[in-house]
């Protein structure tokens, strides 16, 4: 039977500010990428998201940032190896402790924001992000771009990798993510995303921006939660998976 | 043979900021309280100060605080018991991997600042952050004020504890500490100093501030290390110890 | 004709994260409490608002708070005078520039969240605040709770006060506020809320939670726009102030 | 008579942490860039030192750097104009308020760290600083390094400009700094600095590294006192200044 992990990021509020409607995703996804305090979420608030996530059976992972709190994590930064290597492993043990004692476990990496796109192909901060998750514990799965180079770099540092696609972006033919900063980027029609999702995870290709034929090996796709119109967009991929019999199944068992 | 643990705060650096002299402090102490980040401590900074606390044979603990770094976790603060709970387990949770990153692990729980002094006498707090061990690993160990409540509101609540005598301050005839603000609460003679912590570590008595003899059971004793007088002090306890043969070893075993 | 001012609390965003509905307040109060950076307000955001703010009329006031964010400064904080005040001076300050960039200028400082309950009655912390504002302008007016000591503590060290009335808040027979912590506390029922500060801005009275009648001198009225309820109720004092001439007009006059 | 300003970096303590030796370095320099709290410095202490630096009759200028203190702003940020020019009013406006309280004025600014380098080159940051300046006080000098763009850019927007240059950096033979990441960028020989400078105050030029000698239109030095060796290297240029008859003022005047 065809399976496909649904991700969502979830956690990001942070003190008395309200971010995404995690109730709404936990009934959605599979697999949650949990905020670590660098680019949003307070440790009260991961606490009770991780409790939330435990309870709705999803697989936790840690949503790692860059420590840009006040541009939640999307601004590029200059930060040494050495720093994000440390961050990483501070993110994940902050992370790990509070699932312990949700009942659960954190069994995924997955970098947020402008640190997920920098290591994509950067392979400096990368390694780093590698390495500090190899001195936490090498059973961790890293979640990274689909067709990306930070996928083979983990793999040949000995780590699990999944690879992600977008639900509501646009492809270039080379199988790279259309820049947010060009028209058609982003993809808003429901029917037209979910179709898209069925043929990705029955066929594993999609259809570029150019139209041609692409192939995305990606084992997890990522539904956004910041709108409504974007929990209307995973629900109705969730619809059609359910309808068209596509397991939605994290590629790590819950704790 | 008499044995005792020396106790100290470590990396309280952050980012380009130094405090104190942790190399110094590691040749003397055999209990490490580690910065967590909330009143001190970056990421690479606590990871820098881990490792040599392993080299050195140290036993680590987390310093855990006040989420108040301008404040450096000095200042009372009127924080919930669900965060309080969650600021503690995030805490640990941080060092845990950085000590599992660095070959070593944490064997337990040291409050600083106006947290340490609070829980001391006040059971809503202090349960919130027994809670929050608990919560991550039973077996840390929680090291608070000497003949404070809050060592038995813990050992009811099925925590082992480690009791802690300052060295250089003054206690009261009811074996509390003189409190800051009043003159002699502050001692400065090494020597004076080093007889009063053989005699603490000998009988397990000490001389109040009005001349009577007070019970005080310490099983570490916390010495600092923020000026060149402090670990002057630091260094004439140690070198006392060792002629006297009291042996300076931790509670807990290294890791 | 009788007049009374109307203030809300804006400009409480910080990055990524939305909280109330600026625009819609704006179009009912007459005076802006802006937040400063401390407990909520990124400079990009606070400059948005105050320039809506200008846009709209309304006098600006500086939202001046306790350094804790996560916290979003509804905790009590013991800090020291010092602090305290250099935390008031560089708060009024950071308005201060953007506010002459929006056009506008600031008139009135209103200590937020716990820092307002605190300095209510602790002439400490109080008279910190009164000395940060004294150092940067004596001119700018001191917005405190009706009835409370701060007040007579301000104009003695001449400033210019205003008292203020919370619309949605009962009061014990002493003319203070009734605890959140005590039932009914807090007010809901639209019609009630704008019939009582129609008698408020009337003849200076309301009714005590036991039914006895208290004198209540407040220049303004504290409305709420965290939640589409709360709006409701500061439209429909808005609307009864309109219909029964009662004029909404700032304690100051718009830059 | 020959005169030239020697600025030093301020008010960089945070908190509990101290940096840098101020009284030293007040007791030297002509002009002060004060941070403003976004790399370093926290109300309090931004307090202290400015009250020290008009003790001392230094001119107080404003040292804005992006939003990083754990970075200490040091580290390359990819933030957008919106923010950056808010960032830096909120900035300058913190720092006029204290100077009123402490007596004195805000007469330049000087970017910090990464943003200094970024804007000398950078037009988009650049304009975004500029703009910034403009909105708040179009009397304010922009500091920036002397033979870069960014003066220009300024003195296009109509800001007046002070060039500076490095006491203890190399240079090309384009006038460029020598990257810190090359061998020779960085001087530390007392005499042979001083000399440097003493050439630079009369005659405009330097020697670059390859040994030709290069046009610098500097109106002031940098100098550092984050070391004792910095400080040494301060006090000679400051001596060899007294002893050459060069005058050491500042561009503005004080307060």
């Amino acid at each position: 039977m065809t399976a496909m992990d649904l991700n969502s990021d979830l956690g990001e509020g942070y003190g008395a500010w309200r971010m995404g409607d995690d109730a709404a995703m936990l009934a959605i996804v599979s697999s949650a990428n949990i905020a670590c305090g660098f680019h949003a979420g307070d440790p009260a608030g991961i606490y009770r998201t991780v409790k939330a996530a435990a309870a709705n059976g999803a697989v936790v992972g840690a949503h790692v940032s860059y420590p840009d709190r006040v541009g939640f994590g999307r601004r590029d930064l200059d930060i040494t190896t050495e720093d994000l290597t440390a961050d990483v492993i501070y993110q994940i043990g902050a992370l790990k402790s509070i699932a312990a004692a949700a009942g659960t476990t954190v069994r995924y990496v997955k970098p947020h924001g402008a640190l997920y796109n920098r290591i994509a192909y950067d392979a400096g901060q990368g390694q780093a992000v590698i390495d500090g998750i190899l001195a936490v514990d090498p059973s961790l799965i890293l979640m990274g771009l689909a067709n990306a180079p930070i996928l083979d770099l983990a793999r040949r540092a000995g780590l699990s990798v999944v690879a992600e696609a977008f639900a509501d972006r646009a492809y270039t033919p080379k199988g790279e993510l259309v820049s947010r900063r060009e028209a058609g980027s982003v993809l808003h029609d429901e029917t037209v995303i979910a179709n898209r999702m069925v043929q990705l995870a029955r066929g594993g290709t999609l259809q570029a921006i150019d139209g041609s034929t692409i192939q995305i090996e990606a084992q997890s796709i990522c539904v956004h939660g910041d709108s409504p119109g974007a929990i209307a967009i995973a629900r109705e991929i969730r619809r059609r998976f359910e309808a068209e019999g596509i397991a939605i199944r994290s590629f790590a068992e819950p704790a």
